[in-house]
């Protein structure tokens, strides 16, 4: 059997989403529940283990996250009492067959939220990046503009990484403002490490600015990652929601 | 001189506003830093002291507050040095001779959030009154609007309340809906104590189908305490603004 799990969680205190060996990792708390309640095996005799849709680094946020494991599923609330304060389940429900949260995920939508104002916030000092400077949001809008569609992103991904292809599709991106907070809405079918971070560092050096239009359109042509700009804090970025075929 | 201050705290961790020996308040902690940079003493030789728009009670968060002082402004990123990160220094400045925080405002806004969906959540926990059943927005909207207007507020204040008039002008009050997240936006004159959050705890029984309109309606006629509902909690209440006379 299938389950789907449906998570929100506040990556603050988190090492990311995998498991690694003496951190707190939401794969690692999760997992622990899971099996304190199924035990170690799932259904098919292996270690109960969750498949993600979105590796989230560590910092970074999620509002829908979805994963998977081979066993039964388990009531939101008894796994809740099982999990701390900073991971909620939202939902845990058999899937169809074969259901695999990370192979079936259609696209990825993540949010990166800046709050430009004077003074920080209170109650966003975790979930924004404050920006104490004037930003220039129609300057921030034709950025997104150009994210849309292939383009070669090796301009935003370290360069250590082992990613073997670069091109990604950008299937809509654009920035939203309400008031002092700005979101960068972005959907694509997957995501480099650090990418969407390097492209809102890169951004802000345009609506700051401090880069024209054309050098950051001319990044999406596979220019090399030292020519972009840094990568923004993790903190501001929130996996917002995953997308999968609807079942027939 | 007087000086007039904008701030955000969130009071999760406060006892209130109100300065009380041994008790951590948000006056209290601006008052020591204030003292500490300006002196015990004002500019009329009297305690440094802060006057306050709106008194908020234990566990009251506030977007923007307004308080005010005799005696120099200090320069934001100087206060907010000496003080904790659940306030921030929004702005700072000298007013109008004469000018004070309380006697000088002409209404107070106030936010109570509702979240309402079925499991809880990692990022409004500290912010939103988590409701895990159905409401009926139709109906918050039709309390909200009945509230308009002058009406004796006595049922929506404890009976040992030291007030000595119970009417009070509702200047503008209405439900605002985004998801799941409600919000009660509510401005009036003054407000009593505890006022929003009964409002909202007997609100909210007439959106779960527990309590009619036509009771909610009489209660603004002068009925007892104990006919009203539950004071709601404190965490979903926020001070969002005060409005004072445009300078000549």
């Amino acid at each position: 059997m299938v389950t789907r799990l449906k998570l929100e969680y506040d990556g603050s205190r988190f090492a990311g989403w995998a498991r690694q060996p003496g951190l707190r990792t939401v794969q690692g708390v999760l997992e622990t529940a899971l099996r304190s309640v199924l035990g170690e095996r799932d259904d098919e005799g292996e270690p109960l283990q969750l498949t993600v849709a979105g590796r989230t680094d560590k910092g970074v946020h999620a509002w829908g996250q979805v994963a998977t494991y081979r066993d039964e599923p388990v009531a939101p609330e008894r796994l809740q009492a099982l999990l701390p304060a900073d991971v909620s389940v939202l939902c845990c429900e058999q899937a169809e067959d074969g259901f695999d949260a990370r192979s079936d995920a259609l696209s990825r939508t993540y949010c990166y939220q800046v709050l430009a104002r004077r003074r920080p916030s209170v109650f966003m000092a975790a979930t924004a990046l404050w920006v104490p400077r004037p930003l220039e949001l129609a300057a921030l809008q034709e950025c997104a503009a150009l994210l849309r569609g292939r383009h070669d992103f090796t301009a935003f991904t370290p360069t250590d990484t082992d990613h073997v292809r670069f091109e990604r599709d950008v299937i809509d991106a654009r920035w939203k403002a309400d008031g002092e907070l700005l979101q960068l809405w972005i959907e694509a079918d997957t995501f480099m490490r650090h990418m969407n971070r390097v492209l809102v560092g890169t951004m802000l050096q345009v609506a700051s600015g401090r880069r024209s239009i054309e050098s950051f359109a001319a990044l999406l042509q596979g220019r090399p990652r030292a020519e972009a700009g840094p990568t923004a804090s993790p903190h501001g970025l929130a996996l917002a929601s995953v997308s999968y075929p609807q079942r027939g």
